[in-house]
């Protein structure tokens, strides 16, 4: 199962422990509409002033849905990056409010418009690393965004950890500088929904009287603190995966594809013979062998954009065995692999 | 802590061990997104003809907010009765909707006004069994309001289950009766978030494309699904706790209070010297007394229609040591007991 970009292994022990003992702690009280602990132990981790610039939820999607709702009106207008995170339309459509896409370039880069200010628009959505693409913009870039736009940006970081830059220090310059977190990806915890924003306090007490006023319960909120004082196993989980993010790349680019460089835990890469008008093959009929043969990835399309394959970072034994049924479907598409590709920088993998 | 109408009581020992083995099973993974174990369980332990007319919740208060997004447009209104669950107007006031309060009448009845059509009334809520005052409307009388109004009625169910008669059967006779319920009050379980909606099939759907994918973690999933499979510990709770709410309503009567008879783990009631203008001290005053010995009761005021104690069912022993307490600050107060009032009905409560 590699369409989800979950972590292929399970949390740190200490989440759970906390877990167990939180099942026997006082379920009949209603629990901390804080979120006190986790918040004071994220606040230590991330180096943030104090718990105040921490807004806890139910998964970031809650924070996304709490954020659209804060900010965006009916008729009013959400920006976001294209191909980017599907959710944001998604949330504007329910708001009763309008999305406007702006389409990164062949390099991953976003062009002025995203920067440009506009009076309807009321909040913008970046996530970085974005996905499918894995790519980054740099936090100066950002910075250099938000300065020009007079509305609050979101960076939704939810793939973060696996990158070497963030953009926390944006948020203690800028108050419109929104940060988005989750445990669901780098932690393991998808299976638990917890998410957080980092924002100038005045911004988190406002955006807290929106929020169900018990929205995480008690035991993700002794897990996610739990997860919080588990650095070093975060540490090694996170070099072992982009080692094997690493592994993954290389292994798609001596089968002949096109490796966008990742920064996060999956990569998206697209076949030269399954591109444009002359194409022999397509992605799809890639997602579709590797899928009767158990292996799940993620095929997407983003029209006109163009479509291809996004594929988390497994372990990798599930890395080798994606790789190997890859070459299975390209022998079976009459493409057989590049195996003079030795010669194509691996490295691109490990920007 | 009798302030907030939680169980006193540990949950069902399924319970905790469902969680506990929960924190070891697949948490890297994404929950089921439609909760599909806790709706079948759901629909067999509740005779509902199937899980598709279930919707799972991070609490029913994520459930109330998702059908206020889901229903009422900015500038639209909702109706609600008052007094009742204040949410109800904090909802529509994030959503930017108006709200129009139906007074009850002083039996706790509702005015016809309740159930007349409005073109912009898009939604009603009606707590049942009510709160603060613990009363209930009987289902046929509901079903009525249902026929009467355009729009959906909102049958907010939280603490049915120490009731006798519930609505889930308008559900099945009238597409427009939704349903709410949550695992926080009968269930011990306010620590989890976990409510749902019963309504049908086709609604569910269109509620289903608004909450957030993975609303439900995969561990309340697990606990849900073990609390609908305690039937037995259910009964028992909820009788043990419906004798100790006689045992409240009785005491204060004893103590001089007129007490609303309740069908809830609660009981409202009010002093007779503490009402009106004559009134020679204040229910706050009595707040005040029990806080200071720790003891926490809540203290609402619904101008113009009075104040009032609501008072939670704890254990025997905690509601003993609260009417204790009550009796001490009616002496501070130099309100002496009513201790001939053992000629009033004391089957108020047990209605």
């Amino acid at each position: 199962k590699l369409n989800t970009n979950e972590n292929p292994y399970p949390p740190p022990p200490a989440v759970v422990e906390a877990i167990r003992s939180a099942a026997t702690g006082p379920l009949n009280r209603y629990p901390d509409p804080q979120a006190t602990s986790f918040r004071r132990a994220a606040a230590e981790r991330l180096g943030l002033p104090g718990p105040d610039w921490i807004l806890a939820g139910n998964g970031s999607d809650e924070i996304l849905t709490i954020l659209v709702r804060a900010f965006v009106g009916e008729g009013e207008a959400l920006r976001l990056p294209h191909p980017s995170y599907i959710l944001y339309r998604t949330l504007a459509d329910i708001q009763g409010a309008r999305w406007e896409q702006v389409d990164f370039d062949d390099a991953w880069q976003l062009p002025p418009a995203f920067a440009a200010p506009r009076d309807d628009l009321k909040l913008a959505l970046l996530p970085n690393p974005n996905s499918p693409s894995g790519t980054v913009l740099p936090s100066d870039r950002i910075a250099r965004i938000a300065d020009s736009l007079t509305c609050p940006l979101v960076v939704d970081e939810a793939y973060v950890d696996f990158a070497t830059d963030d953009c926390l220090r944006l948020v203690q310059a800028n108050e419109r500088v929104l940060v988005t977190r989750t445990l669901s990806k780098s932690y393991g915890l998808a299976g638990l929904r917890f998410g957080f924003l980092v924002a100038q306090p005045n911004v988190i007490a406002e955006l807290g009287k929106i929020k169900d006023s018990y929205n995480c319960d008690a035991i993700s909120i002794a897990a996610a603190t739990a997860a919080m004082h588990s650095g070093p196993w975060l540490d090694d989980v996170v070099a072992k995966m982009n080692a094997t993010r690493v592994r993954l790349a290389d292994g798609l680019q001596r089968l002949g594809f096109t490796v966008t460089p990742s920064h996060a835990n999956f990569v998206w890469c697209r076949h030269p013979a399954m591109v444009g008008d002359a194409a022999s093959a397509s992605h799809a009929d890639v997602y579709q062998f590797l899928k009767q043969n158990q292996i799940l990835v993620r095929y997407m399309d983003f029209p006109p954009w163009g479509d291809g394959l996004r594929i988390s970072v497994g372990t990798d034994d599930q890395i080798d065995a994606c790789l190997l049924m890859i070459g299975r479907a390209l022998e079976s598409l009459s493409l057989p692999a590049n195996t003079t590709a030795s010669s194509s920088p691996s490295s691109a993998a490990t920007a």
